[in-house]
């Protein structure tokens, strides 16, 4: 299979590169850890999210609220802890608010091996003051200019029953009412956003969402929904096996709910975080782990800003619980790396899109690849989610005569693939320091360069995909600057003479 | 070119893997850097050297020996700096006592562009002093039983008038005695060796140094020289290009220090130290940072162990001013890493070696490979110092119906070769920290992995080597211990159905 | 009040200063947190432990044991974790078998704000293969060598229903005796202890422990109990107050421990280890944080070696969970240090403890100090435990006319006292990074130093030791070596003329 | 000697707090080290300074430039990784362009022990051709915005014939042109200061360098000197020790800098930058370890900022190779800290100060002590520079019944002072891991604090000074907020009843 594309300066093609606004954490709990923290620590020195979200704020072990001789008692101790290691490292945190405290819970349905507990507060006023208490005490901590920059969320997913007592409606809208008024009353800077719902139920809980806060005029700040491409996955053990959605279903339903809110004049324009996304939504998802991944990653990252202010990649690290701590290295984990910071396919997905984050504009775009310019340079991102190799050829215009350079870096089976070397190494479950630094090395994309001169204004720049491929390119201006004396092509054939 | 090797459980090839017992080092001044510092840690965190030397424990930027009205002063503070460094790192110093402070010398004349003074001492007396003074005070910081560990060798290179004035042999051996007396008279545990020439002048230097502590009755401790595989560099700009000599007549060279030594009864079987060797003796030696440097070393190693004790690579880093601070990243620099700790092919050589240290047999060795066996299990290094391609086919026995692991890791031209990366960049001489990072991302070997499970007892595995290359491979029985329900065929493919 | 003691460098007193053989920790699973890991960093830096002991292994927050499709299944990857971090810091672990993860417990009972299960197990056999799986991966991951060297320790404090169920004292037994035969199962050079009781029971526990071991011809490795030194608290909030019991009657208890073991003669001299000692048993004792606390400390250090083979402070840190998240910065924990890594002053003992560790031989011990010496040089340590300032003269033997540096470090109210200072301060919850500085540059001791030259072959040292106070004391021959021409004296005064 | 103050709420005292404007460092190749860069880390992440300045830039250990085959060539790998490091802790450099290169000098003369060239270029047209590579690498590789920020100083104090050959005011007028224009050639943007005089010769300096720049029309941006104020040492060894200036006379001179600048109207008001101060003006100025030092250095920052724009304290750190590598620990050294980031008397001065530094009106200066308030608060800052101890009273306004906190830090002989303690420890030159750390637990100031409830609307505080003194004291409002159930007074008396 062979495509050909022509790329000409004069197209402009929309394109907004909101990839890095936002990323997906484990429970908050495990940001006291060092493994959380160094994982983290790898991915933001690389791709430079802005904020993070974490489910379990409100969960007992961050130990911020517990009753004592009947009376509320707050503490802070932790979430300081990890706030202050969020901004060490330039992130901001997107507080989801939940899940209930034991103190206040009105029920004791719990979700996850860790005990999320998912019921109402039994007194809607004690929620207000956990909120307030929390909201003052960072505001004290880091000042209120800071800390009203950081969103607020209400709850997760309230749609499902797993994550909402019954999935009631009516007692998501009452809670988020109670919220929406006690961070007002702390300060009505801070944004307020909701219905936090996973996908497809957007008429029945978004649209009534929007009404009641109209009828009870609760300016929200912004729409929050999650996006996930997989169908119901099948079972074996614990690890959960699925076919995909068709991608295209997948943006016609963003767009729906970019409708639905642009058709209330009061809400127009109001801004959607997508403040999950990733093909399957299990922390077992084998998926995660491959160089398909990686592919369709690409693929959502083209298009994703096209009707949502921001889409946070769930999650950063494979230390995550929500299963139970995990038999084996490789594990279907929903993590951008690994644990031991092995980066998998899906990290270079993000750290191509980190490349075209420059000044720059967006000349071609379509479902299999992403081009951009910058004064005559070209970088673009390529994919291929189908299981036969794909050859791409990019014409662009270039200058005649002008030595350029070509730098190609492909994931692909085998390369940038520790998935595979791991299951050839048997699949370890407790692999020792030296075949973690084996997988890490290996863990890379293959990259390749060559010194380009071409005769005409144009250049076929020919790329071979294989199956469940992404590859990056830059084609660019690049005269060679050799010190004095030094001749490069002497200098590797000198001693073979 | 096609070759096929049998290997055979029942052979045993005389192989010692000594390549870790040593590793050269830049000027000890700059072991104070934090650069310096970073590269030998990440050195040693894959290699495991055993000792350490450096140029320049005298010299005057160590601030070891002023004279202060007319009598000498001696200061340990940087010394101590620098020994708690190589400890805290698990390496002990190789000291080689050299060149000659300021304070002692009897003339000006100076090698190199930080300018060591290689003149001979103005009062023998003097010399044993700041001798004895040093060796003291190591033995009060870090206890006599430890120092005594440490070898002593005796200047360096003394037989090339750039490194000891006048080449003259006569002085050297004065100095030798009074450096062997005076280490002596402080602990007589201590090691001395010498002395320390470069290659080529074994019958006048080594003979002739044996003889004269035969006639003084000096039990010297161990032979240095120095072992460097190039003819005579042509320079253009300051950089060095060279043919190489034959390989075979180094290995005579080093078998012909073997036997003068041997035919002294009274020396019979001491050992041999190779101080220093690589390909090029020059820090602007271009070849050092070429993958054919790689395949060289790979030769190399195979056989420096067969008449040395030890044999030390000259040296770990780039960070090296013997000619002046480098004008650009790559620049023909001894080390096994260039600056930002990027590794280059040589490194790799080494990492590989490392991995046949296990205890283990060899069961065959040639001009172009070792094979050798553990329980079963096979390692291999295989090199190509030519400009062809090659193929071999290694026949190893094997159990039938059993799961193997078949791992590769090429270095050759464009994988694990970040100069090529560097010269298609256009060469920047200060490169960014994304292109110090994206050249540390692409400088590992290409590394593939299959399983198999052969129907014979018999299996012949075949590589293809490109010209310059070195490849390792591990064959080995590797049963695949799946989790539960993790179906690695399946989680890669289940997406693209 | 003033005593005065004699010092003869004939006497030679009993004293065994196995101060640094164990330490407690928290929870297991806490030593996966970067605040736990700093903590037990700075301590290890300055203390250098041998072992650590911690609950909660068997934990589900461990995530080792849990039951998949009716069958168990192990997973050690957080538990490879903590033990590399151990090993990092030169710990080993002294492994307490405990408490029950709920795949395999028959109840439902549990003991702190974290929910360690306290039944025994449905099954000794389940347990059984629990205790064989984790000690086979620790050997398999670490080696039978390094493995059998960690004691392990059934259960902890079996004796209180908190703790075990109905402190049912035969269903220990048999716990003991099926891990007692697990244990030996997978090697029998493990060391297997029991039975981890508090004190007080001994006539009841220890007796009956061994008899029931003789009868079932278990060869138990040695006797484990704590050792705490209240009378049962008040309680004012969550915060624990209480008097003191009198010290001899807490020597007395241990020398019956002792007497009862010793009763047996298959048992006669069988090691007593000391798994946890403190002053208050509670994780809210205000008393833990105060210079009082170090005192007393101190006197136990002097003693607990002379019939115990370790004894094991009870904690190294303040990130302790038992009671919940602490509300405040000090809140009467366990620690040797604080959040944040603040010495509190029972650090401090350890450090002064830590400097008699030198080979050396007591000459004077008594229930207020002690003092040992080293070829004439005298090292102390004074203690006062009362209310009111003590006074107390310590006359050594000395060469007349001799330099001599008398060195005095102080922890008592006001210096070495960052408690104080937090309180002064107004006892900030949340103390901001500038606050902990500044509580951290004030927990050190009063350092203070003189040069005498005594004229008499006796020198008194006097000491004032205000109420609640620890002091050490050096007393060596220390000559001045000043550099030519540096005049200290000079140096201080010449800007004052 | 008893003093009294009175401080009111309506007095505002003029009061320049510059003290973390600038910081002097020693030779820039030493930024190199990992000595340098620690100590430069403990310095700034206490007391943050803006810029920093290093002599030393062109001499040729940076390696910046050299003649090849007759041409200049220019090699900025060194410099690179300096200022990245400086960036890195938030520092900007102050370029002090020097000394000569080899390559461009016109003679041989040289100054200190790592011979710094202080003689003129050969070719005015050469050191411009320096400088504008220099600046256009800088512009290159951190972007014209940032680079513009950082001052340009010519050469260090041409009035000196050590430091500029024949401290020819001719030949400096000369190089300041030169270096203006090519300066102004790259970006006009740049601030160009000079003539960088050691004090005292303004009258034929400084006027005269302001009628050269009117006469060529040369726009200077600031005015630089220097300012030390001891009289001519006495040397013993390599000591210096000396008598001090009257400080009036210093701040004087000072005065008349500024008078000399004013009278000139193109040049009124130009900023003046002490590009460094400090007491003695040599590396082996024995009062720079005094605690009499860091008095002094207390009332000069109390009044520097009077009339200077800038004032940059000469050095940081005790790395300094000016009169070669220091013999011992305390040796004189400029440094706020001495190796192994032990702090100096005066580096607690400077963290004093920064305590000052939050939005505030000072209240009270004198020659002795100064005093600020924000919001009823307040801080000050007293100072002993005799001999005979002082007791100063501060009276200040406060509100009856409310409870105040009052915080002391006191830097006086035997607190905060590591130069006794070494001393007393028989002046090791090379200490121990063990003593170091000993003298680092001793050199904090001595901190006590207590609570207090006025009974009237004002406070007498009354302070002790012993000689060579310096104390900080916070004097605020500070309820206590404990946690329910808390309480002190019960925690710390508990036990001895």
């Amino acid at each position: 299979m062979e495509d050909s594309i022509m790329i000409s300066s004069d197209s402009s093609v929309p394109f907004h590169n909101r990839a890095f606004s936002c990323i997906g954490s484990s429970r908050m709990g495990l940001a006291l850890t060092r493994e959380y923290q160094e994982e983290l620590k790898y991915v933001q020195e690389r791709l430079h999210f802005t904020h993070i979200r974490a489910h379990g704020l409100f969960c007992d072990d961050m130990g911020i609220c517990r009753r004592r001789d009947g009376k509320l008692v707050f503490c802070f101790t932790y979430l300081d802890r990890v706030i202050d290691f969020y901004l060490s490292l330039g992130l901001r945190p997107f507080l989801e608010l939940g899940f209930m405290p034991e103190a206040l819970a009105s029920g004791t349905q719990t979700v996850f091996v860790w005990k999320g507990n998912v019921t109402p507060p039994r007194e809607q006023q004690e929620w207000a003051e956990l909120v307030q208490a929390t909201l003052r005490h960072l505001i004290d901590r880091y000042g209120a200019e800071t800390a009203v920059q950081w969103p607020i969320e209400v709850w997760n997913e309230p749609n499902l029953d797993i994550f909402w007592s019954g999935a009631d409606k009516d007692a998501y809208f009452t809670l988020f009412q109670t919220t929406f008024r006690a961070v007002q009353g702390v300060d009505s800077r801070f944004q307020v956003c909701g219905p936090a719902v996973c996908g497809g139920d957007d008429e029945v809980w978004i649209r009534d969402f929007l009404q009641y806060c109209r009828e009870q005029g609760l300016a929200v700040d912004a729409i929050t929904r999650h996006h996930y491409t997989i169908e119901r996955p099948i079972k074996k053990g614990e690890y959960a096996y699925s076919a995909l959605m068709d991608p295209e279903a997948g943006f016609a339903s963003l767009r729906t709910t970019r409708e639905i809110i642009d058709s209330f004049p009061e809400y127009r324009g109001l801004p959607v975080h997508l403040t999950e996304f990733n093909t399957s939504y299990t922390s077992r998802g084998v998926i995660h782990d491959t160089t398909l991944n990686a592919a369709l990653l690409a693929q959502q990252l083209s298009r994703l800003g096209d009707v949502n202010e921001s889409y946070s990649y769930w999650t950063f690290g494979d230390l995550f619980e929500e299963e139970g701590v995990p038999s084996a290295l490789f594990h279907g984990g929903f993590g951008l790396v690994t644990q031991g910071c092995i980066p998998k396919p899906a990290f270079w997905t993000f750290a191509f899109y980190r490349q075209l984050r420059q000044v720059c504009r967006c000349r071609y775009r379509d479902e299999k690849c992403i081009v951009l310019e910058r004064n005559g340079d070209f970088q673009g991102i390529l994919w291929n989610t189908g299981s036969e190799e794909r050859t791409v050829s990019v014409c662009v215009p270039c200058r005649a005569g002008q030595a350029y350079l070509l730098l190609k870096r492909l994931i692909a089976e085998g390369c940038g693939d520790p998935l595979k070397l791991w299951h050839d190494l048997g699949e370890p479950p407790y692999p020792s320091q030296e075949v973690l630094q084996l997988l890490r090395d290996a863990a890379v994309p293959l990259t390749s360069s060559e010194r380009v001169t071409p005769e005409e204004k144009q250049q076929a720049l020919v790329f071979r995909l294989p199956p469940c491929a992404v590859l990056f390119f830059t084609w660019k201006i690049c005269p060679l600057v050799p010190d004095t004396g030094y001749e490069y092509e002497t200098a590797i054939s000198e001693g073979t003479k």
